[in-house]
């Protein structure tokens, strides 16, 4: 199946929305978790949560330009310039995905869709308890996307919370089956993970570039 | 477990970047084919592909600042405007992990890392023939990230190719379990999906906000 630029053009709205969400492949699916000046909490599905660097340590996001939702996340950070990043799990991912209903900026999204907020000493924006994997973050930098009006907001890890049960693949890398991590496709399908390959770090690779096409041949 | 921000300045280097590039959970496993002025053929992995929009339907990802084999991906993208992301499939893994190693300019990783090249009619980037799902992109715009030196490359997308095999949920949307497709957790390692849930598109939700209180009292 080819669809060309005109042919997306012409598709219907929805139709057109979900082939988009969709092909970009998996995407991490993270609450975000912010409190207003005047400390109303809120919650915030986001499916564009992006690693950008280890030392400083880095995470973006994509806010887009018209989600009364998300708004909320953006003015809470411009306020206070905190906010947390919480895994989705598999057992809360319903609760999780009605946090995108159009709730009032009074009406906190932990309230209204049954998540438990947890806080740390001397840090104040709320994570989510239910979630295995947390990070604190504090507001580094926001950059226009000219584009399409979208901000891309970037944090600096200030926290990184691991639920006890969380076991490592190798030193330091998460295993993300154990943690119960979800992903989304597309606008609301949900998976999870089922670990397939588990490769040596290619900057650590004893095969040299040069020798890949023996290494292949060998393999065969 | 609770990482400060001074304990994780204060990891092993290795350490420090298994960890901060598996918290952020799943990322989509893609694959960038381009090419060069001079014929040159280039192909390297990215986990960090992001949708920004639907209408005009754009597409983005970080480029890092210091890594050799991804820069010909942008040395390319400036050259000739045009770049393929295609999805890593689960029976191509291996190969596309390696196409971070450190090949020379003129090396093709589709010829070392055993890929095939496909193209279309008018349309000179290559894509790689074994994935499922193939998008081609023109170049749209570069934002340079202050924060730490990274770049946020963002195409328009102008062809998708799904392979006839591929299902949708609803209309419009990839099933990503049947599409093969694989996501990334950390530096190196690699998950299927499974799909554990489809929930109603949060716009069209016949479930007012206001009332999800009284949605959860009655799921009980």
């Amino acid at each position: 199946m080819h669809y060309t630029k005109l042919e997306i053009k012409d598709l219907n709205r929805i139709k057109r929305l979900r082939l988009m969400n969709s092909i970009t492949g998996i995407k991490s699916a993270n609450l975000i978790g912010t409190l207003s000046e005047s400390g109303n909490t809120n919650l915030a599905i986001f499916s564009s949560v992006v690693h950008l660097g280890s030392d400083p340590a880095l995470i973006g996001f994509v806010m887009r330009p018209n989600n009364n939702v998300k708004r909320d996340t953006l003015n809470n950070i411009l306020e206070t310039k905190h906010f947390t990043i919480n895994h989705v799990n598999s057992n809360f991912v319903e609760k999780a995905h009605y946090t995108s209903l159009n709730f009032n900026e009074d009406q906190s999204e932990f309230d209204y869709c049954n998540l438990e907020s947890f806080y740390i000493d001397n840090y104040s924006p709320p994570f989510v308890k239910e979630s295995k994997v947390k990070i604190g973050l504090k507001l580094h930098e926001i950059i226009p996307i000219k584009s399409n009006g979208c901000k891309f907001i970037i944090g600096e890890v200030e926290h990184v919370l691991l639920d006890d049960g969380i076991n490592f693949i190798a030193e330091g890398s998460i295993d993300l089956e154990d943690s119960n991590s979800v992903g989304v496709g597309g606008l609301n399908s949900y998976y999870t993970m089922n670990k397939i390959a588990e490769l040596p770090f290619p900057r650590l690779s004893t095969t040299p570039a040069s020798e890949m096409n023996k290494f292949w041949k060998r393999k065969i």
